[in-house]
């Protein structure tokens, strides 16, 4: 049996998209609309990434975080490879229904591929001295995860 | 008295860009960078945007968020027009530094021009009944302020 692909409404006015109930998202001249992914319980940022039409139907259909990668132009299942599966807890859109908000609990509690728990694990240490370049400082003590290990061959 | 501007680093390598401590920010064809923009304290995500150089230079030298707004295509200082300032409590780059995560205080509570507390207002109440489109739910009782008085004019 198949299962009946999740509905969009057509966009009409500011007011319905801005102010109504009517799931409306706007993708940009790729197909694509910017997706933020953060973690349910801490409100971490663990990625930031894309979504085709048709990954956006399968997050909402199956409440696993489906995405599109750019790279390697395909439907991305997130812990099809890793075991590092995002599951969805709430999904939302902001006001002119560009971009998703993901809320998720990550399996493995890591998100990145070089290892990390996030994909945000250095900050702007400042503005730089006089005539240096800025530079980044770790936030993490250590990788959550080896990922030679898990992304393997 | 002119302040240096800041000093971002040229992007030479993988393993220059996600393992190391340089600023090497990535931005596409058209100069832009995206930024996502959480509360410091609740960790909600307020809002996604956009940054040109001098937009992520000015928020580093100055503390406050700049963005570059596609629409209008201008510098923008948030919170020029509407008091809602943003001030910046640690700003950070993902692996491959195209995207940057500010967590910031914002002055007033709100973020979002539509009135509510954060750009996303409304999530996805579920995969829609057989046939119906997907529908959306508000997550807030009440606007945060009356964008009718902050935007008058």
């Amino acid at each position: 049996m198949s299962v009946a692909p999740v509905r969009f409404q057509a966009r009409n006015s500011i007011e319905q998209v801005e102010e109504g109930d009517d799931l409306a998202p706007k993708f940009d001249d790729r197909g694509l609309i910017t997706v933020v992914t953060t973690d349910f319980e801490t409100g971490e940022l663990l990625m930031q990434g894309f979504m085709n039409a048709e990954a956006l139907q399968l997050t909402i259909s199956t409440g696993e975080a489906h995405y599109y990668s750019r790279s390697r132009q395909v439907l991305w299942h997130k812990g099809a490879t890793s075991g590092l599966v995002q599951t969805v807890r709430e999904l939302l859109v902001d006001d002119d229904q560009d971009c998703i908000w993901l809320r998720v609990d990550v399996a493995g509690g890591a998100s990145c591929h070089v290892g990390y728990r996030s994909c945000f694990y250095r900050k702007v240490a400042g503005a730089g001295a006089e005539g240096e370049p800025a530079a980044l400082e770790a936030i993490y003590d250590d990788k959550a995860y080896d990922p030679s290990k898990v992304y393997q061959k």
